[in-house]
This record gives structure tokens, C-alpha cells and sequence, in this order.
């Protein structure tokens, strides 16, 4: 088996310590580094503290092939990175001219005399260190060869830090990067039944299976870097997950959602009760989604589904707001949205009240329906909080848009 | 100064140090810590790996007088932590009847032999460890005295390892816990300028500013342990935040603007534009949004505002979809939802395409319309790519909506 090299990233700030803050750049350099060729063996968060900075960089230097390090470049008094990664490689700081005059061309309309010396700060840079542009933000990151090993230091912000984090990676492309299988509408068991006998077939294929709220990743790894087999096996797992499977290249749900609509020229819309604009909020997150998405009537009250989706208001004093017939004439209404021809509707007990004998908490129907007639509902029971019903609804939402398309 | 004693927060899962998931368990627990006394110096995430787990806990109970570990309890073979936590500490694992009992309640249910074992591995217990009771789980939690530091091994699903968390905590209440006043339209400079003088007056009471995407944290800490002089402190931090402070118990800003409807009696609405839901997202939300919130439209295309909320095709002909006047047509549309008195729109330039010359990336509109007849417009231009632009609209909305209550 071939080791792969060891990493560890680090993430400075004390909103990450107290919670106040998720620590989305640790998962970010993570997630790159793995695609790297890298076996991230730890991440660490520790407040802006000179020394417990210094006690981490240094532990974790001495064992790790490669360091990444963001936060704590800035200008104010509790930014302490850049000394801290001074000490522990044992060299001194130095104010870069360069850096220092681009820095400078910024400090010029400050006024404070002050925060203009605290921005130069930001110019000292370690000995021997390689500077990585600040082509969005004024930190400079900086790159330290020590005793064999290698510190990055790269700004929080995450856009300052993210070009330079591609800039230090570039030339470091793994032979055979992990490949995640993205799955909907399967539990993580049916996904392990239909993948794992693959694993006789490809002997130098690892898998892993990850499930989330909804979903579930394959995620394949070659333990050898074996680029051919790993590539056999991803093929073979994605032909065993079938239409389970939405993308095998990082896309998200609604990414996948809205590609296949423009491919086969749909308009979408949605119709909302107890998703409440979730299914919308994630299609229009999708760069490009004005393309193909028209709208949605988020119908939260009785009165909104009849006055604006043309929801027969008897229907709903009948089988309740909570049915299949008020689901089907929900998604009949968002149709209404000038141009859609493809609509889903959703309409259920997120809790934590409304619930009833026949009807409990984390009961949603579904209907899709097309603009030339057809129409399709069905029925799910999600457990878990409000938050967790709502957010399997809205994934449950974009899958059923998905097959209709794939479907038809 | 008052020590506060020390504490580290270990996640466990190769998930997390690949990148796969955000570590949302890890802030949880250092945000329960701080809030029970703890100075946290540092979270960790290792791999599903017995002796990545054994070389991190040994290190930092030997260094912490609280260590919090989650993740690595269920009954598959890469859950090693209560091996780990038992060789760190020399002990033996022992299956404990009453924790075996109630899992072969739950195991009859299964008809695989060998998945019954695995479960019944979540039955062993660390020698003189207290057992902390799965409520809403299998596998119970763990708490070990060893040399006078203590550790705590809890499941990784949220919504089994938080009450055993507050069952470890409960006995431990700071006298003075952090407060949180929680700030919106204010830059991170102007509410230091508003609080900092305060801290020559409560000179026991250290701040912290944190600032999100159009929000800012204060964060208020007494350094002796003083809850009278902090309670003060924030009292007057509060006062000199005015309208901007909008929570000083965590409440979101959703929920603010929903207990303010709540109490004035309004009944909300939104069109959306560039937000594309996420206003009425963020909403509803909020347990007993219902109550208030009526529904909203999201209206991507230009067709959708005239057809669905009555904006005249000669306005966005005239001025532009992106425009005070469209916004406020549209934030008057919303209004034609069922019961509602209170409505606020948003229209604007999300990216990554759309912008022109006049209009650039970030430029969004916003209006809010009463049923009575008062209607406000306002522009704002956000940095930052599609998200940050679409987020910080979101909280824009929102706050218009909570400003325009509290005049009223």
C-alpha cells in the first residue's frame, strides 16, 4: 500500500473556540488537501493566543509533512499567527518592500496614523518564506520550508484564503483523488448492499459511505493511486446506485436539479406550505438558475394556497392542508407562474405543533406536476426536530423534480 | 484575574478530516463549555483511527481539566473511541447489564446475528466510568475521573449526544456566563466605538467583537467572575447599541422579527427577488412563525412580478427590474397575500451575471409596505460573491422588517 503524505490544518480565531463560529475554512483546506493526495491526520482550532498557537505549530510541524494554517493575518493586536509560525521555525520577522508598498497604497486614505502602522504590519514576513499574493484582501499568506517539512500560513477571510490555498496545492495533484458518488432517495444500508460487492472486483478500492439528512456519499478511495482501477470502480458504482445517484463530480442536489432542466428546456416552480421557501432558496442559489427557474408561492396560511395557487378552499376543508388532493392542486397552482411547465409542491407537519393522530409531526406530501397534464404525489414520514423535517422536505423536493425530468 | 479551568473538545469522524461535514458538534460543545465556565484552548478532529485518538486524548488530559470527546460510540468497526478512551486511561472495557438489557430490547428487533453483536458492543463500559443514559439513542455516554482531570465521551448525533451534555454541565454554572448582544445594520467599527468606552467603567468586564456577514456579535465576559458588574456592563452596552442591538439571549434574527409580529400584531409577507426565498426561509423557520407569517412569492423573472404580484411590465420596462420602483411595487404586491399588513421585498444583482455599468454586482433593493399605505425604499451594495450577496440581502430584509415595527 502506497502512504500517502500527512497533513494537519490548523484554524486560529477564538470564535471557533467558544462556538460562536463553524469552522468552515478547517473543512475547506481539509476537503483540498484530500484531493491533493493528502491524509489529513488532524484538524485543530485554538483561540488567538500567541502561545497556544506556537504549542500547536510546533507539535504539529515536528510530525506532519505539511501544515496549513488560517487565521489570525490581520492587523489587529490579537492577529499573532505570523509570530507565532516566527518562533517555532526560529526565525525573524522581516518588514517585505513590496508587500509593504502595496499595503501602503491602501493605508494612504486611512487617516488613523495608527491602524495605518498596525496595516503595515501585515508586510513582516519570516525569513526565507515564500509570499502568496494577496490578489482580493490585504494579508499576504506566506509558505516556510522547514527541516523537511512545510508551513502554510493563509489569511480567514474565506476568499482572500482560498486562491492562495489553489495557488500552494496547483503543482500537487494526487494520482487518483478521491471520487464521491452523491446519492438521494436510498438509505446508507441499500447504498452498502448495492456498492460493497464491487469491492472483491476492485481490490485496491477503499469505500466509505456517509450519509446525511437525505442523502447519502460513496466515496471511493484507491489505497495504490491506482487512477484506472479506481476509475473502473467509480463507474461500476455508479451503474449499481443507478438513479440514486445525482453526480459523481461534487455538484449539489439543486446544482443537478438545474442542469437537467436546461438540458431538456424546463421552466420550474414551487408551491411551499411547510418548506417555506427552502426548495426555492436552494434552486436560486444556483448560479445560472434564472435561466430555467420562474418563481414559487410559499403558501404558509389556508388563505394564501387558495387566493394565490387557486386552491379550492373545500379541498382543504375536506382532507385538510396536509393531503394529497391539497398537494396535487398546489403544485396545479404554482403552474400558474407564467411560463413553468414543471412544478413541485410541498406541504407537511415541520412541528413542532400541528400534529395529529393520523397526521404526524414530520408527515409531507409531495405532488409534481407538468404543465401538459401529468401529475404525481406521494407521502413521507421524516423524524427529527423541525429543522430536520424541513430540510429532508426540501431535499426530498428537488429529487422528485429530478426524476420527473429523467422520467419523462 | 480568576482562572477559569480548561477544557478541549475532540470530534471524532474521517468525515470531518476530510472535509465531508462541518464539525457543528464541536462548536456546540464549546459553546455549552463557555457558557459553564470553561476556557476551551483547543477543538481537535481526528480520523475514525484507534491510535490517532489514543495519542490526542492522552496528550490533552494530561494538560485539561475537562476533555469532551463525541463521535466514534456506534456499532460499526471504525468506531473506536471507548477503546481509545480506555486504553488512554489503562482501564478495562466491561459490558454493563442494565446498558445490555435495554440494547437487546432494541436488538430483538433485528434479525442479523452479527449486527446484534455489534450493537451490544455499545453495552461496554469503561471500568468506574459513570454511565450517562442514552435517551433518544443507542449508545450511552461516559464520563471517567482520571488523576484528577475528567473525561467525557458522548455520541456524535446531535440529537443524542446534547442531553448528555447538559447532563454533565448542569452541576456546572459559571457565576457569570458571556453575554451575547447580538447586532445588525452597524459595522463591527461603529459598535466599537458605541461600547468601548464602557469597559473604564465596568473595568472587570472584557469584550469581544465579532462580525458576520451584516451582523455583529459583543461578546461581554467578566474577568473575575462578577455577574453583578456584567449584568450592568451589558445593560449599558445594550443602551448605547440602541435599535441596532437586536438580542441579548441568542435569539436569531428571524425569531426577533417573529416575537416582534407576535406582539404587534402583523401579519408578514414577502416578494423576493434576488433572495429567492430566503427570506421567507429564515421565517418560517422560527417555531410559530404560522402565526404570523402569511406567505411570500418569489418572483425571479420579470413575467412572475406582473403576473403573480401585479408590478406594471411599463415599471421594469421604465426603470429596470433592479429599482426603487419595482421594489416597492413589488413589497405592495406582496400585501395582495391574504392578511397580511406588513410586507418587504427584495430585487437585485446576485451575480455572477446581471450587472451593469450603474447597477454593479451587489446592488440590491429593498422596500417595505404597510397595508395602512406607508412605504419605505432603500439601496444597499454588498461585497463578496453569489452567497454572501444573497445572505446579506437576507439580513437586510429581515431587519427592515424588524425596524420598521419597532417605529411604527
Amino acid at each position: 500500500m502506497h502512504a500517502l503524505e500527512t497533513a494537519a490544518v490548523v484554524t486560529v480565531g477564538t470564535e471557533l473556540t467558544t462556538g460562536h463560529r463553524l469552522d468552515t475554512n478547517g473543512a475547506e483546506v481539509a476537503r483540498a488537501l484530500v484531493n491533493a493526495g493528502y491524509s489529513v491526520r488532524e484538524m485543530v482550532s485554538v483561540p488567538d493566543d500567541l502561545q497556544a498557537i506556537v504549542a500547536v505549530l510546533a507539535e504539529l510541524l515536528s510530525r506532519r509533512a505539511l501544515v496549513i494554517v488560517t487565521g489570525g493575518l490581520g492587523p489587529t493586536h490579537d492577529d499573532v499567527t505570523r509570530e507565532a509560525a516566527a518562533l517555532v521555525v526560529g526565525r525573524t520577522l522581516m518588514r517585505d518592500p513590496a508587500v509593504e508598498a502595496a499595503l501602503s497604497a491602501r493605508v494612504s486614505v486611512h487617516r488613523d496614523p495608527a491602524s495605518a502602522i498596525s496595516l503595515l504590519h501585515q508586510a513582516d514576513v519570516i525569513e526565507g518564506a515564500r509570499v502568496l499574493p494577496a490578489t482580493t484582501g490585504t494579508a499576504p499568506g506566506q509558505l516556510i520550508e522547514y527541516a523537511g517539512h512545510t508551513l502554510v500560513i493563509l489569511p480567514g477571510p474565506p476568499h482572500e484564503m482560498r486562491p492562495m490555498l489553489h495557488d500552494v496545492l496547483r503543482d500537487r495533484v494526487a494520482s487518483a483523488p478521491p471520487v464521491t458518488l452523491k446519492c438521494v432517495g436510498i438509505t446508507e444500508s441499500d447504498a452498502g448492499h448495492a456498492v460493497l460487492p464491487l469491492l472483491t472486483t476492485y481490490p485496491t478500492v477503499d469505500l466509505t459511505l456517509l450519509g446525511g439528512p437525505g442523502e447519502v456519499d460513496v466515496i471511493l478511495v484507491s489505497t495504490t493511486g491506482d487512477d484506472v482501477e479506481l476509475t473502473a470502480a467509480a463507474h461500476a458504482a455508479r451503474t449499481a446506485l443507478g438513479d440514486a445517484c445525482y453526480s459523481a463530480d461534487g455538484s449539489s442536489l439543486a446544482a443537478t436539479v438545474i442542469d437537467i432542466a436546461i438540458e431538456r428546456e424546463e421552466s420550474l416552480a414551487t408551491a411551499e406550505s411547510c418548506t417555506g421557501g427552502l426548495v426555492a432558496a436552494a434552486l436560486t442559489d444556483v448560479p445560472g438558475s434564472s435561466q430555467v427557474f420562474r418563481g414559487s408561492v410559499v403558501a404558509y396560511a389556508n388563505e394564501t394556497k387558495s387566493a394565490v395557487l387557486g386552491v379550492d378552499p373545500a379541498l382543504i376543508e375536506a382532507h385538510g392542508a396536509v393531503s394529497e388532493a391539497v398537494a396535487v392542486a398546489m403544485a396545479r397552482g404554482a403552474l400558474r407562474i407564467p411560463g413553468a411547465t414543471l412544478a413541485v409542491a410541498t406541504t407537511g407537519i415541520a412541528g413542532p405543533g400541528g400534529a395529529t393522530p393520523d397526521k404526524p409531526l414530520g408527515t409531507v406530501w409531495f405532488a409534481v406536476a407538468h404543465a401538459e397534464g401529468r401529475t404525481t404525489a406521494e407521502m413521507h414520514r421524516y423524524g427529527g426536530d423541525r429543522t430536520m423535517v424541513r430540510d429532508r422536505a426540501r431535499t426530498t423536493a428537488l429529487d422528485l423534480l429530478r426524476r420527473s425530468m429523467l422520467d419523462s
